[in-house]
């Protein structure tokens, strides 16, 4: 058997997410079909982690065993990508890994980009892209708003109650503000995150920029560890999962 | 009579372009019709110049003149809005202008910004967003194409045989370059342009990026006055109109 990892860009806005689902199509799903279609056999296909419906990728790792030896790298990406085509899923690259390569397991560090565009138009280019807020957000604020998320620990105020993992203890490595013109990206760095983490935050944060929440509430919030005093999550169209560390 | 300015964003994939057409929906069109049922008038609305069908307008200008006097700006600009929602464009501002404000006459300077990402595999997330080419281009060598082009005085071979201009003669005051991982973003910037001609000069830094000219024959093909030596223009669909300078 050889793995294979597969670094993976794609659209969310028509998936029900990374993970098969019996409810609509999924990412996973699509990979594997492709995969069966070029190598006429049943392949499960693991992700790095799940991404919630409407999610966008610019990087998702994810990896397949098989006993199918991929002579021809190049030929192989484009026949799966010539599958690919019309789901807005594309591969990016396929690496032959160890046996023991894990894309789920073996990540050291996730990194996710979340975009906001504040002004009062519709958005039309980002349209499905970013989250459009039609008020100014108060950049210093978010600023200290992030500053409290990374001290800290116990992130049960920002987990989904369906949320799955053994425990709420992270550590965020990274919350780092980028503000250009009226777009403001904010990057988040973690081995890894609970559900719904990054958009429970990001609604948090910007209830602390509109001025609903003051720094102390926000704080008071973040460490609470109480699910009922987040703000709703930020929708899932705004979020990217940016690259996976090994 | 009142003179008003809008500044107006735009998706171009599915419009014949800014200027009315027989076959198919344009902007200008689009924006007719809206202000129609708005100001319940006949209304013509002057746009800075034509993008061709497919190209992208991050800020377009326009003017129309009406007897309508806007009182709430903030209202209007709403209502227009919504209107113009399921045609993927948007007004993002409202300006009263002096009666002799005319958005092409007065322009001074026009910025175009034109997209190119070079990998093998498909794009999803900007796709019909940048001109995809599938091998890597020399960026120091499309550097110095671009300052063979901001020599140039006469257009000619950039310039599109239907195009009406009095004149091929141009001063291209900006030609910057700037390349982010695999994403080469080129703006231009000049007081006014051909029909075709930031397309078809772009068209002629992919040849050269990619090899198939050396500096020599682009600089022969940019002096030459003669369209036939041009390179095909490159696709629209990674062209954008970025800001009117008045």
């Amino acid at each position: 058997m050889y793995t294979y990892q597969i670094l993976i860009e794609y659209v969310g806005t028509n998936f029900v997410g990374w993970q098969i689902q019996k409810n609509g199509h999924s990412v996973q799903e699509i990979l594997q079909k492709s995969l069966k279609r070029l190598m006429k056999k049943n392949t499960i296909v693991f992700g790095s982690g799940r991404t919630d419906s409407g999610v966008h990728a610019i990087e998702q790792s994810a990896h397949f065993k098989t006993d199918f030896k991929i002579k021809d790298k190049i030929t192989f990406m484009k026949s799966l990508n010539f599958f690919l085509l019309n789901h807005n899923v594309s591969v990016l690259n396929i690496k032959k890994k160890s046996d023991n390569f894990h894309s789920r397991h073996s990540a050291k560090k996730r990194f996710y980009k979340y975009l906001i565009i504040c002004r009062s138009s519709p958005l039309t280019l980002d349209k499905r892209r970013a989250w459009h807020i039609k008020k100014k957000l108060d950049i210093s604020l978010i600023k200290k708003g992030a500053r409290i998320l990374k001290k800290t620990k116990d992130f049960s105020t920002f987990r989904a109650a369906s949320c799955g993992a053994k425990t709420p203890i992270k550590s965020l490595d990274q919350v780092s503000i980028k503000k250009t013109g009226n777009k403001i990206e904010i990057i988040f760095a973690s081995r890894s995150f609970l559900q719904q983490q990054v958009r429970s935050m990001v609604g948090c944060l910007k209830y602390l920029g509109e001025g609903k929440w003051t720094i102390k509430k926000f704080r008071e919030v973040a460490f609470s560890k109480e699910r009922k005093y987040c703000a709703p999550p930020a929708p899932a169209y705004g979020l990217y999962l940016q690259r996976v560390k090994y």
